[in-house]
């Protein structure tokens, strides 16, 4: 990084063309010759340099201003035309430019769109690496390394995120990653709340106290609720409500048949709902089946765990207790790895239209394996082993292992019986694990492991191309090389994927909601490990990852629903904790079922009430946003209205007696004696007085 | 009704004066000329006849039909800026007309608008009964006889009222009305479909069957759900949808200051919504103090009856059996009296802002009282008297009324105990009772008994003036004669409230869902009572209402709430029927409160299930009126996008090289170097290639 260049030569996007991976030369060069043609095509400037390592790097920027003005124009009043801007762009283009300042989200975007649109919607349609595009390996814009350098110096220094440093994200890096760090701030924010009630829980009540489940459940709707309508408000400033209306076409939806469109009257690629959602009915047993292999897994783990680490006392005992971390190292990534093909199988069959459905769809399935792998574990602890481990864990030694250890013996059932004892402590000491240990480890993964990596296959590269003796140094000229080489770098560079880090935030949250009562502190150490999540994010998007192409969104899309679901589990994991562990921590098993879902029913018709009752207040009170909408929205109208009116004006200037419209054809004789029999006002109040008059005077 | 004269005479609007309510002359006098001139300020012309009873008829008419026309372009305006209408209307208003129809509800509820907005909003500002015009007793338009005739005939020979026929009612009494009749029409269809299910579980299966309790809660979230989707539906045909947000002022909201608006920028009445909130928060203590009043009412009641009818031998007892329905009859109106006066003193305090959600509030406080009268009777037998009463009953003789028929025991209570019998069919007698007698009664009660009191009456009347002597003949003029008596007529009838209609077809829906598995017949009695409902609804709004002043609506608004909440407490409801009932009908008893629980639990989570699949599926279905919606905006849409793309050809046309904006201030020297290295697609092409054969080469 320390050879960065602060220029980016005006160039808008990078295309990397890797003609190594052709079949044969002949493909490489008609592909390569068709790229450029189609940039040239669409209006866009090229240069071509050499990428090393059997790439080509095809820099690419807009010919003529006039025609992205005209683009983003027309992109401005398709948002209107779908209610996402309340107002109408200015007719005349440049005026609406100048009146709103194009952002370099936008420009990308939009230069974006123009690149891999369909061609059949003018874009250039290239799909790296699909179809007739194989040999084009990405498309990405290139870092701006002085707001990079700037944006982590503000972060570094500043302990909340406040809307200007959001926007500032959401104007470089687009709505969609804006939205991931404004969720991340405002869940910092009231993981603030849940550390000082948790704290004070720890340190005041009793474990497992009521009081503090109560407390965090409602902690949990508040933030969920809050959230929800924190995200509207953010749309409505970032002019992007609605927008997931305005759906890409995806390439690979496959049409049964071509029919007329209901709505438009063309000619359109059509595959029936009906079948989608029979399709979708898969889902069903896939999820039934994943969860229910998993599940398996996790219990065979969780008992062999048991067995070795708690009743075994032959050899070796200190080699195997990592039987069970080895079966789920190698495991639950071969496991979940088939199901995800499956998933996407799956998902491809289920044959969406747009790109944000297929995302949605495929979003919901992976939760599913991400519920699992969380918090199984945790729940076979907590609702299996510790209220009946006595009773279960004795049948388990189908192999005996324990026999030599407490020697043999007739009734050797009821002796093992005697000797295996819960270990109450294992439930925290999970728990502790999976909200400290795992959570930093996992930053250290996702920050620290990369660039080691990096560095190592770099020199590998390096080494391996010097032993060969094909290392041949690239021509660049002097004035370029400095640029050149960090485009090369960057290009080596992963690319972002914004809905990682937002699973990750929402399995976090989801050990609140589940499992907080076990060990109040959870959100301390959540507290800590956001702090620098929110930063070391920031980073991983300016030096580790590609930059970024900016995508628009008007929420955290489908988390959303998976966030509201683990609150409502967390009503009913948080009483069934409650019930049966609270009081003495060992005076466990007396319990009964009637009791358990009495607490169960209980609890989660109170979810339902509080949640009712947080969203009704919610939306009583405006926030700044819908009050800017309703602000626009107001000024068009009254716009409107005052033209309006001003034709209603003259009409009532030329106005005369005519008979009103509908009823023309009845203006009788009679009717019109009926009506000339008092003349104005006048006359008929003087009817009136008249009739008044004789009434009281019979009285 | 045998001199009902077919012409209206032109007439728009009729307002009844009622100057011998007045305290003195003075003030009837002053009140008239007020309205006279009000009315003739707006536009209106005005003709006054004597209405008998010291009562006015001042007969309006809209002077203008320009002035109209203005009317109702500007409010067409209107719906298309608050999204009501996708299209604007055109701007020369008389062709805005031509093209689109003005129906008889839209002119009257225009010229009602015109009659009834505040001044600050450019109506008359006439409100009748209160404040400045408490003389105004009511105003309202005429029967139009022909279509009302046109109307019984028609829907007395079909079976089902389709499209056309709601659209009728629509276009003459408007969209309110027109919603519950379809919501009538859509409930009959489906109450077929349950009719269908109930006759062949009531034949086949057994009783309080687990497989007719599971079609019969799945036939009801089937029933919500559709109908959520036909109302948006049927909005989106008639051009209503969101018109619910469109709210008219309250007028008696009272402001708690004046605010500088932060949408309009202009000063307003200014009600803090957290107030507004607090005091809502007072509906809690209210709804349990309504409802603990109410069932400890039934309780009592229900255990006299017990005693009196089940347990009791004495003498008298063929009369002492009628003492709780005496009590009913006259403690629940009393007390529904009451709380109904403190929920409006609640609603008024709670000072809603517009008519709409002043409604909704009032709405969901008589929906407690209902849901209470209508179901705890039968909740406390199925779920009180059958599973505990051998237990509970004996208990309840603090009277020691029964001691004398069983002899003076020492050991009463057991002795009691054992002549004391539960009478299984005490619960299927109940639900047959509310189902087709009640059902019966209240059809006759609603359109049999008002024509014979208001017959009744008119004799009364005849007779009182003729024997005080004061009876004196009206001086209409000949031609008048026949059509001032029948205004006359139409004056005295009632104003008619479609909200009580709908109360009744969401209680009776409520039946189905709670307690269908006791008797299954109880759709079928429902069908039958809902065909003939169907068309008494209609008869009753001709000839005993006042032709309603037509509103419009979006849905059957706060009403779809409580369907969805009757839907899940039926799963509950339904679940525990089963679970105490199913097997042999004696067998009461053995059932553990676990069981119960679990039943319950289950079935609300597979409910939960159920409803949010049927959305799902529902959703991706396809329906007429959105389509046309979405063709709509879809042609609008096209006409803009075709004018925008104008602008862009325009400006490719004068395209010339242009440094693009953002980038204008780092054009320098170096970038336009590296721009400049290869000429057009074709230097670019050359350039690649010669990278890609060199590489080959060295390979």
């Amino acid at each position: 990084m320390d050879n960065a260049s602060p220029s980016n030569m005006g160039v808008d996007y990078v295309v990397t063309f890797s003609f190594t991976a052709a079949k044969d030369k002949d493909e490489a060069v008609k592909q390569f010759e068709k790229l450029i043609t189609t940039l040239d095509g669409i209006g866009m400037r090229t240069e071509v340099r050499d990428g090393s390592d059997g790439k080509l790097l095809v820099f690419v920027r807009v010919r003529s201003a006039q025609k992205l003005i005209g683009e983003v124009y027309r992109s401005r009043v398709k948002d209107w035309l779908h209610g996402v801007r309340p107002a109408a762009p200015d007719t005349e283009t440049q005026r609406s430019l100048d009146k709103e300042h194009l952002t370099e989200a936008e420009r990308f975007r939009i230069i974006h769109a123009m690149l891999t649109l369909p061609t059949s919607e003018g874009g250039a349609g290239i799909t790296p690496g699909k179809g007739q595009w194989s040999l084009v390996e990405g498309i990405f814009p290139l870092h701006d390394h002085e707001f990079n350098k700037e944006w982590m110096k503000t972060w570094s220094t500043k302990w909340t995120l406040g809307l200007d440093e959001l926007g500032d994200i959401r104007d470089r890096f687009g709505e969609k990653i804006a939205f991931y760090f404004a969720f991340l701030q405002s869940y910092f924010s009231f993981l603030g709340i849940a550390a000082c009630i948790g704290a004070g829980a720890y340190f005041i009540l009793p474990q497992y106290s009521l009081t503090f489940a109560v407390l965090n459940c409602l902690w949990s709707v508040v933030f969920v609720e809050s959230w929800k309508r924190q995200e509207v408000d953010l749309a409505v400033r970032w002019n992007v409500r609605n927008v997931s209306q305005l759906q890409s076409k995806r390439a690979r939806f496959q049409p049964e048949s071509e029919q007329k469109d209901p709505v438009t009257g063309e000619i359109v690629k059509f595959f029936p709902a009906w079948k989608r959602l029979v399709r979708q009915s898969l889902q069903i047993p896939f999820a039934l089946g994943a969860s229910g292999i998993l599940c398996i897994l996790y219990a065979v783990t969780f008992a062999i765990e048991v067995m070795i680490s708690e009743v075994y006392t032959g050899p070796f005992k200190s080699v195997l207790v990592f039987t069970p971390t080895v079966i789920l190292t190698v495991m639950v990534p071969l496991i979940t790895g088939t199901l995800s093909n499956i998933a996407t199988k799956l998902t491809d069959f289920e044959n969406y239209e747009n790109e944000s459905s297929y995302e949605a769809a495929m979003t919901q399935k992976v939760f599913i394996f991400n519920f699992i792998c969380s918090y199984v574990p945790l729940f076979l602890t907590a609702f299996v082993y510790v209220p009946f481990g006595s009773t279960i864990v004795p049948h388990l030694d189908i192999m005996g292992f324990m026999a030599p250890a407490d020697g043999v013996d007739a009734d050797g059932v009821a002796a093992q019986q005697a000797v295996f004892e819960i270990n109450p402590d294992r439930l925290r000491k999970q728990m502790i694990y999976f909200t400290v240990t795992a959570q930093a480890v996992n930053l250290a993964m996702e920050t620290i492991v990369p660039y080691f990596k990096r560095a190592a296959l770099t020199k590998a590269k390096e080494f391996q191309q010097k032993r060969s003796g094909k290392y041949s140094p690239i021509n660049d000229s002097p004035q370029e090389a400095k640029f050149l080489s960090r485009v090369r770098h960057e290009a080596e560079l992963s690319v972002y994927n914004v809905t990682d880090d937002l699973r990750e935030m929402c399995m976090q949250f989801g050990y609140l909601c589940l499992f907080s009562p076990i060990w109040p502190l959870a959100p301390v150490s959540f507290l800590v490990n956001n702090w620098i999540e929110l930063r070391s994010d920031a980073a991983k998007i300016c030096i580790e990852m590609r930059r970024p192409v900016p995508h628009r969104a008007d929420s955290i899309g489908p988390w959303l629903d998976n966030l509201g679901f683990l609150t409502w589990m967390g009503s009913v994991s948080s009483a069934v904790l409650v019930y049966l562990f609270s009081g003495e921590a060992n005076e466990v098993g007396g319990f009964t079922a009637a009791g358990l879902l009495a607490s169960v029913v209980f609890s989660e018709h109170v979810y339902f009430g509080v949640r009712l009752l947080v969203r009704i207040a919610l939306s009583k009170l405006d926030s700044p946003g819908l009050v800017k909408e309703k602000q626009e929205r107001f000024l068009i109208r009254r716009r409107y209205l005052q033209e309006s009116m001003g034709v209603d004006e003259e009409t009532e200037a030329n106005e005369k007696e005519v008979v009103p419209r509908d009823t023309a054809n009845v203006a009788t004789g009679e009717e019109r004696s009926f009506w000339d029999q008092q003349e104005g006002a006048k006359g008929a109040i003087e009817a009136g007085l008249s009739i008044i008059r004789e009434e009281k005077k019979e009285q």
